[in-house]
């Protein structure tokens, strides 16, 4: 039997793109072969890899003054490749939110004078800084911040403005509501949260910025490589893309993103409004800056907390315990996960605070 | 109709891997889950985790001296990382004998003093040069080559002597013939061709040699940061490894890499022996220079070889094409390429041959 998995990444897929992998995987389409075992030069997963690109460039409205990457390594590797290819003066401001926006700024510093912009650490990240409190450098060649911290459960609730290109980490939140690529010199996402499987990571970036990358940079960090090789410069992780490529469809037929924006919206504040009804459980972050994505909370007590993930994972509910920074529970509601999960997992909250207040 | 996958990589993989891989497909081990939708850090993935790195250690015979780390990047990631983690005095050693080792020895040399230590350009990468051809310093702080050479067809067919560590990238003949690990500093691979699908590379590190990398190397690219988090630094691969497990395990059972080698070099001998017997196909490799994993074949002119390539692939032979850089055909043979694929081969061939000759 299926279950309801919350979990924060790897995550949940849809099962009908995974009864689809399914059903061709020791032959697809015709071709007498497994998706996985085509030659990336070949005709069989070229399309795969055009339409996984095209689906990407559709869904999010990307015009052609961005390049698409399909890339290997995680949002990790990127912390590195985003200074490594845009600090072409050496400086560039960071806001630090969340363990992977801290990360980031600390890969940066390696390489130039990486400035923080802002902060939430004095209050162990529970808040998105606002506009007024970021203090920008004047010759910064980007700013970079984390638009959704899967740990802690914030989000930003705004685009920041500032002069200097947009650089935005969006792993745990891309797709997940309409956003103006627009506003970007660069967005990236790890695809094992609201895109596909783990393995394949996402790089849109605008075309002007590429191409300034330092001596250092390891080619294979390179975005010009990339773009010059339309993300084939070397073998690409084909059956990651292939999963990606089969969850974009559906999220196409879904009705795009327009559709998962008004769901994960309603999803989320289903889960909140019980939350903010129960004097019992209890969720950390400020109004302003709750994710959307990933629903943090506790109980009165840590035995309580581990109790109730216990129980919610015999009644199919997976996935639920809090990350060891922050502890509680953590509720993932990517894309993927229905409304029909959230529901289970708020009439099994309401259920253990009964039996136990 | 399954086919016969000649592809250089991705390539084939056993028509059995594939089934269990698709029963468990929406539902792995009862969890209710796809293996690709499990928490890297969760109960149900770790096992695979685990238990791929043992069959790593248990089928290459490698000891506790070593790190078995799975990596994203693929080989052409590690021709930078190599460097970067083992240049410790800045100089390295490097053969070059065919197109990625040529690529390797480039990224090097934007770290350091990469010497170029032996080469068989001169003769278009047919050969590959003796030991007593070679020239090594006396202070590099590796030695790097390429075991085989997927595009050319050639290899290694002896394990070089010198006072560095070895590097070596095995990526197209890793565990294709018993290898004794303990001569090597450095083993590498992409899994596309004989382990797994793409999408994960193999990395076996001699201990004493992690943790001298350079300050500009990117964290995600350090051994010492994925050494002492088990390749679980950040999200790995966790669908690509557990192919590449299940893959090993039939290894294993099949009687691990000593019969691997039994079957590899009959089979490749089963092709060279109709070659050399043929006075319409020719190879074009050094004799004691051959691949037993690739096999590079022409006929009597380019109009054949296209004819040739078609009338394969529609006898179910499939992307024998050869590469650009060589032209004509090339027959992949990896471990997954059963003796029944290359006999299937060799008929056609000699039917072609008297069709056309």
């Amino acid at each position: 039997m299926r279950v309801y998995n919350f979990a924060a990444g790897p995550s949940m897929l849809p099962l009908e793109v995974l009864e689809e992998a399914q059903r061709s995987l020791t032959d697809y389409n015709n071709s007498g072969m497994s998706i996985m075992e085509c030659t990336h030069r070949g005709k069989v997963y070229e399309p795969v890899h055009s339409e996984c690109i095209s689906l990407i460039k559709e869904l999010m409205g990307i015009s052609d003054e961005y390049e698409v990457l399909l890339l290997q390594g995680g949002a990790s590797t990127q912390f590195d490749a985003v200074p490594l290819n845009l600090m072409k003066t050496g400086k560039a401001d960071y806001a630090v939110t969340g363990n992977f926006s801290s990360k980031a700024y600390k890969e940066a510093k390696k390489y130039g004078d990486a400035r923080l912009a802002g902060s939430s650490e004095d209050k162990n990240f529970t808040y998105i800084p606002t506009q007024s409190e970021l203090k920008f450098s004047d010759d910064a060649d980007y700013f970079h911040y984390t638009a959704n911290n899967t740990i802690f459960g914030s989000k930003w609730g705004y685009i920041p403005q500032t002069s200097a290109p947009l650089v935005c980490d969006m792993s745990s939140n891309i797709m997940s509501e309409v956003v103006d690529v627009n506003k970007f010199g660069l967005i990236y996402a790890g695809a094992q949260k609201n895109l596909g499987p783990a393995g394949v990571t996402l790089v849109i970036v605008r075309k002007d910025l590429i191409g300034n990358q330092m001596e250092i940079c390891p080619t294979m960090l390179k975005y010009s490589i990339h773009a010059k090789n339309n993300s084939l410069y070397n073998t690409p992780p084909t059956f990651a893309i292939y999963m990606m490529m089969l969850n974009l469809r559906r999220v196409k037929a879904l009705g795009g993103i327009v559709e998962m924006e008004k769901v994960n919206k309603a999803k989320a504040q289903l889960l909140y409004d019980f939350l903010d009804n129960s004097t019992f459980y209890t969720n950390p972050v400020r109004k302003d800056s709750r994710s959307i994505m990933n629903v943090t909370f506790t109980t009165p007590n840590a035995d309580l907390d581990d109790a109730c993930v216990k129980g919610a994972t015999a009644a199919g509910l997976c996935n639920l315990k809090g990350h060891r920074l922050v502890g509680g529970m953590r509720a993932s509601i990517y894309n993927s996960m229905p409304t029909e999960g959230v529901q289970a997992l708020v009439d099994f909250l309401a259920k253990f605070e009964q039996a136990n207040k």
